[in-house]
C-alpha cells in the first residue's frame, strides 16, 4: 500500500466559505466570528471584498473589527450587537415590517443583534426596549406597533414571561429568544428556554439562548415577500 | 455485652401524631396520605378524633376516605383537592383576605387545595379560575379584587409566568405554586418552577411543585392577624 | 368584618372558554382535552356548537371522543391524531403551501396533528412521512416538494437532525417539533429539542417536545395571506 | 411602502426608569446595576436625583459606587451588601419585626443585603450570623428573637437546611434564601434550593439563588403594616 | 476458520452466585431479587440452600416470596422491608451498637430493610422513626441512644436534612440514604441526595437513594470488632 | 389557486422499509417494531418474504411476534432479547471474533440482543456473563477468550465500570453498552453512560442506553473481514 | 413601638468559632478559609492561638498563608493540599490504619488533603497513587497494604470506578471521593459522582466532589478506637 | 503500635509512567498534560526518552511545550491540536485507512488531535474539514473518500448531526467526537453528544466531547491490520 499522509489542514490556514450556501437560501451570508483567528477573519473579508457579497459577521470579538474594517472600509461596526455588516448601508426595505421587543435593557445587546440582522436581509424594523410582564401596562402601550408587524422577534431573560404575553396579543408570529441574562435559577438561560418552549398561546418560535442573529433571520424569513405564490 | 435487638417498628404499627407541633406553630395540623396505609390513616383518625385537634387530610387516596368519614363523621372530602378537613367548618375567619388564582382550569385542583387549606386555617378566601397571561384581559378584569388581598397565592403550570405579572400589579405578597400540568419541556413542573424563580418583579414567594397546602399555609401565615406585635 | 367565602369552584363545574382570544387572534379556538373531565368536555362541546365558532380539540381521549361527537355531530375525529375538528371539513385553503415532513413513521401522530391543524387553520398542507437523515436521497428526492412551501413543519425524535439538514436545502421558515420517540439518552425528547435549537442551518423555529398543534398553527400564521397589510 | 428603518436604541443611550412601577407597588424603586454601564448607571442616577424618590441600587460594581456616589452624594453604599441606598437614611420603620438569619459567614453577603433592602423598606431588622444545623445550639439559643418576628429571612448555602429548622420553631413565614456558597455537587446553588423547597415544614417562601434583594422586599411586605385594609 | 458460536446463555438458564464474594469479604451474601425472574431466585434458593451459606434476598416480588419460603423454610420473610433472609434468626452480635433513625413513617421501609441488615451481618440495632427536622425537640429527646452508637443510619426523603444535624450531634460516622419519598423538586431523591453530599458537619457517608440494603452494610462494617488489628 | 390537500397518511396505511439502506450499508436490514402497529408489523414482514432479504425485528412486542412468525414461518425468536430473526439461521461467520461481556444477570437482555445481532450480521461471537467489578476475579478468569476477540461489547449497568477494566486489559475496541438496570442515583441509565464516556483506558465507544442491537452492529463492522470490500 | 435596628454586622467584622462543636465532637476544629477575607483568617488564627485547640485551615488562598503562619508560627502549610495545620506535629497515632487511594496523578491534591486530616486527626495513614482501574495489575500490586486498612478513602475522578473495584476487595469501609478532574461529560465531578453512588459492591460511603478534608475525617472516625464500647 | 507514618507523596515528586500499559495495549503511551506541572512534565520527558518508548504528549500547555522541545529534541509540536509526538516522525502507515471529517472550522483543532494520534498510531489518514450538514452538497462531494476509509472520525459541535447523517453513507464504522463548540443550549457540548448518542443509522461509536486523542485512537484500533486472526 502507498503511504497516504496528507497532513490535515492548520487553523490558521482553512478558510473557505461557503459561497453557494447564500446564494441557495436566498440571503446575504453570515460568518460566527467568536470561535475564529483574527487571520482567518482577515482572509475570508478579503474573499467578501472580493465576491462582492453581501455579509454580515457576528459575534465579532475587538481585536477582529480593526482587521474587518481595513479589508471592507465601507462596513459598519455596531459594538452593542457584535456586529460588522458589509456594506454598512442595508438594501431597501421589502416586505412586512419586523418588530423587535427586548423585556429589559440587559437584553438589548441580542435585541440590536435581531434588528439588524433582520434590516440587514432586507426588512422594515422597529424596536422596542423595556416592556417586562412586570409592567403590562408599557407592552399595552405599544400595542398598536405590535399588531402591525408582519413577524415580531421578543428577546427576554430571566423568567422569560414576554413571549408568551406578546403572543396573546397579536395575529404574527412571534419569534422568541431567550438570554442568558440573571443568575441563580436563571441556570445560563435554561430557565426563560423552558418557559418559551412552554409558551400558553401558540404562535411562538424559539431559538437558541443569545441567538439574536438566528432570531432576526428567521424573522426575516417569515416577513419576506412572498411573490406571486403569498 | 447484653443482647441489644429491638426489631424496628412495622410499618402498620407506627402512628405517632406530632401532636406539639401543631400547638407550637399555632396552626391545626396536616397529616399527608398518600405514603401512609389506610390503616395507618384509620388509626390517627381515631387519635385525632380523640384529641379533638382541628386537623387536615391532604392527597387522600380513595380508599382511604372512607376509613376518614367512617372514623370522623362530621368531616368534609373534597374530591378535586384530594383533602379531607375535620371537622369539615372551617374557623370563623379573621386577618386579612387570600386571593388564589388559577391559570388555567387543569390547574383547578391545586388552586382548590390551597384554598381550602387558607380557609381552614382561618382566612376569608376567594378563587378566580382561568386567568392565563394568554388572555391579559382576564386577569386585569378582575384587579379590584386582586388589589384588596393581603396575600395571594398564584397557581399556574406550563410557562408559570402569571405569578409574576401578578406580582407587578399588587402591593401584596404572591405565593407562587408551580403545577405539573403541561408535557414536554415543561418536564413535570420543572419549567414553571423555574420560571417563577426568576420572576422579574419582587414579592414572589415560591413553594413546591404542585405543593397546594403548602401555599395555602403560607398565605395563611402572611395574612394571619398579628394582635398588638403587628 | 364580614365573611367573605366563596367555595372556590369545583373541578366538574368550571367551564369557561376563551372566545375572545380566537376573534382577537384571528384564528379557530383549540381545546387542549388531555386535562380535562369528560363532563367538563362535554359542557364546552355544547357551548362551540352554541356560539358555531370553528373549534379544534387536541390530544383527545378515548372516553372524550364519543360525548364530543355526540355534541357535535359534524365533527371528525382522526384517532391518530388524537384529534376532533369542527366542523369536520376545513375552510378553503388560502395563503402559501405548508409541507409537513416527519422523520420516522413513529413520528406520524405528531407530523399528522400538526398537517390537520395547519389544513383547519385554512392553508394547503402537503406530507411526506421517513425521511430521515440516515436515508438523505429520500429528503433530497422530495426537494422541489419542500422547495415550493411557504413554511414547513419538520417533525424528528432521537437525534432530531432533520431540521437542520432540510433549512439547509429551503428559503422558507422551518418549524422544528421534536418528538419523545425514541428510548434512553433521547430523555423523552430532550436530545432532539437541543439538537434543533443548536441547528447550524438558520432559520428553524423550535416548539415544544410532541406539538404538533403548536408547530401547525405557527406554519400557518407564517403561510398566512398578509393581504392589504403585509 | 415608505421607509422604515429606526435605529434601534444603542446600550448606551438607553436609560429609562420605570418610575411607576414602584408608585404602583408602594416601595421604593431599585436598579439591578450589575447588567449596566457605567453611564446608565449614571444617568439613572442623575434622574433619580431629580425625582427624589428613594432608590436602592443593587449588585453595584466597584467602579459604578464612585459615580453613584458623585451624584447622590447622601447616599450610603455597603461594600458586602453591594448596596447603594439613596438617602442613605432608612424610613423610620413601621410594621413588624423582621428577622434575618445566616447559616454561615459566607452567607453575610446576601444575608446583608436582605437586611438592609426590609430596613429600607421600612421594617425594624435584626440579623444573626452562623446558626447553621451542624450547631442546633445556635440556633435554639435565638429563639426568643427568631419568635418575635412578624418575618423572617434565612439565608444558607451548601445542605440550605436551617430555613426547614427555623420554620419548624416558629409561627411566622420563612423567607429562604438559597446561595451559590459551596462547591461540588452544591452545584452552584441548586442542592440547597432543592432543600428549601422540600422542606417538611410548611410556611417556608422560596426565593432565587443569592436573592437577598427579593428576600428582603418579599419579607417587608409580609411584615408591612396592613392598616385599615387588613 | 471452524464455526465458532456458542449462543449465548439465556435469562432463565443463568444463575450462578458469586460465592466466593461473600467469603473474601466477610459478610453474608445478598441476592437483588427486583431484576431477576422467580425461576432464577428459585434455583439459587436452592444452592444458597445447598451450601448452607447465610444469605439476604433484597428486593424480593411478592411472586418471589413463596418461591424462597418454600425453598428455605426457615427463611424469614419482612413485607415491609421486601427482605427475606435466611437462615432467619440473625448472628449473636458482635461490635458496636448501630442506630437507625428514620425521618418520616415514609421513610420507614427503607430503614428497616437498613436495620436488618445490619442485624443480619452480626450488629446490635436499634431503630428510632419519625424524627424529622421538623421537630427538632424528636432528635433531641433520643440524644443518649444517638451517642451511644458506633455507627448511625439516618433515612430521610424531601430535604434531606436530617443526617446533617445528627452528625452535628455525634461522635460516630452518620451513613445517609435519601428517599424517594416526596414529590415535585424533590425529583425522585436527587433532592435529599444533594442535601446530604452538601451536609456542613462532616462525618457523613452518603450511599444511592433508597439503598438501605447499602447502608446497613455499610454501617455494620463500620461497627464491626476489629480484633486485634483495631 | 388549486385546492392542495392531500391529507397525510394515516398510520395503519403507512409501510415503506428503506430497502435499499441495507444494501447500500451492506448489512441485514432491522425493523425497530416497539412503535409500530401490529398491522404495520405484518405488512412489513410480507415485503420482507417478498424480498427475501435477511432481516431483524428488534424489541418485538408479544403481540407482534405471533404475526411475524406467521407471515416468515422460518424466522426465530428470542424472547430474552427481544429479537426475532428471518432466516432464524444465521450466515456462516467470517471475520473476526466478537466477545460480549455481561455485568450481571440483568444485563444479559441487552448482552443477549448484541450476541445475536453480531451472530446474524455474520461475525462469530462467544458470550461471557457476570463478570462485574465488583468481582474482579472473574474478568480476568476471562483473559485468553476476551484477548482473543477483534471486537469486544460490554454491557453494564449501575456504575458501569466494566468497559473501561476490559479495556485495560485488551488490544481490540470496547463497544460500551450501558444499561437502565439499577435505582436511584443511576438515573434510568445516565451514570453508566456517563461513566463510559469519562472511561481512563482509550479504544471504549460508546451507544446509546440498552441499545443492544446498535452495539451488536457496530462490533460486527468493527470484526468485518475488510478483504475483496475494503 | 421602639427603634429597632441593630445595622447587620459586617463581613470583615464577623468572626465566631464554634468552639464547642469541636468539643462535642472530639475532633479537631476545622476553618474552611476559600470563602473568607484574610483579615477574617488573621482573626480567627490568633484565636486559635488563644485557647491552644488543634486546628486545621482547609482550602487556603495563598494570600492566607502568609497571616497564618505569622500568626501561628508552629504550623505547618501543605501547598498541593491546600492545607495549614496546628499544631503542625499531628497526634500519636492511634485507631486503625487509613490507607489513601488516589486513581490518578491529578487526583493526588485531594487525596494529600484526606492523608493530612486524617493524619491530623490521630490516625496511622498511608497513600498509594496512581492505581486506576485501566491499570489493574496496579491496585492488585497494592493488595496486601490495602486490606490492612481499617478504612480506605478511595479518590477518583473521571469515571470513579476504582472505589467499587477496592470495596470488591477488602473488609473495610471505602470513603469515596469523587473529582472534578477531567472534562466534557465528567461534567465538573458529576460522572464519578454517580459512578460512585451505583457502585455494585457494598461498602462504598461518597461524599462530595473535591471532599478530601471530608473523607479524611470520615475515615478518621472509622478507624477511631473505640474503648471499652467497641 | 508501632508509628505508621509515611507521608503522602507530594504533587511535584510524584512521575510514575504505566510502562506496561502501552506495551499490554500495543499501542504507544499517551500522557495527558493539562493537570500536570511543568516540572513533572519534564520528569516524564526524561523517562521516555530514556526508555525510547514512542509516546504521545495530549493536552499540552505553552509552558510545557518548552520543556518537552528541550528534552526530546526531535519530537514535533502541534499548536492546533496542543499535541507533542515523540518521535515526530510517525511511524510507516499499516492497515485500513482512517478518514476523519469536521463539520465546521471550529471543530478542526479537535479533528487534527484525532487526526495526528491516529496517524502517529500507525494509521494512513486523510482529513476533511467543514462538511457540515447545513450543506448537505460538501458531504456528498466527498463521498468516494469516505466510502474508501476502513474507520472515520467524524467530529461536530452544536447540533452534532454529521456523524448520523455519515453513517448512513458508509459501511465502516464511524467514531462521532461531540466537541463544546457552540452556545446557549449547546452546553458545552451535551447537545451534540445526546445527537451522537441518538443517531438514527447504526454503526456510531461514541466517544467524550472534545476528545480528539480518544477518537483517533479508537479509529487506529479499528483500522488496525488483524494479522493471522483477522
Amino acid at each position: 500500500m502507498p503511504e497516504r499522509w496528507a497532513p490535515p489542514p492548520a487553523l490558521a490556514d482553512f478558510v473557505e466559505l461557503d459561497h453557494d450556501r447564500a446564494q441557495r437560501r436566498g440571503f446575504p451570508e453570515a460568518v460566527l466570528c467568536e470561535s475564529k483567528s483574527v487571520e482567518q477573519v482577515r482572509v475570508i473579508a478579503a474573499q467578501v471584498r472580493g465576491r462582492a457579497a453581501r455579509t454580515l459577521f457576528t459575534r465579532v470579538t475587538d481585536a477582529q473589527v480593526g482587521v474587518l474594517l481595513a479589508e471592507l472600509p465601507d462596513a459598519v461596526h455596531d459594538a452593542d450587537a457584535r456586529l460588522v455588516a458589509w456594506p454598512g448601508e442595508p438594501p431597501e426595505p421589502t416586505g412586512g415590517l419586523v418588530v423587535v421587543l427586548a423585556a429589559g435593557t440587559s437584553d438589548l445587546p441580542v435585541a440590536r443583534e435581531a434588528a439588524l440582522t433582520a434590516r440587514h436581509l432586507g426588512r422594515p424594523v422597529e424596536t422596542v426596549v423595556d416592556v417586562g410582564v412586570a409592567g403590562l401596562h408599557r407592552v399595552l402601550g405599544h400595542l398598536d406597533l405590535v399588531r402591525s408587524a408582519r413577524a415580531l422577534v421578543v428577546v427576554a431573560g430571566m423568567d422569560g414571561a414576554l413571549p408568551g404575553v406578546v403572543a396573546g396579543l397579536v395575529e404574527a408570529p412571534v419569534v422568541a429568544v431567550p438570554t442568558s441574562v440573571g443568575y441563580g435559577a436563571a441556570f445560563e438561560g435554561l430557565a426563560p428556554l423552558l418557559t418559551m418552549l412552554n409558551a400558553c398561546a401558540p404562535g411562538v418560535a424559539v431559538v437558541n439562548i443569545d441567538n439574536g442573529y438566528g432570531a432576526g433571520h428567521l424573522a426575516a424569513q417569515i416577513a419576506a415577500p412572498w411573490g406571486d405564490a403569498g
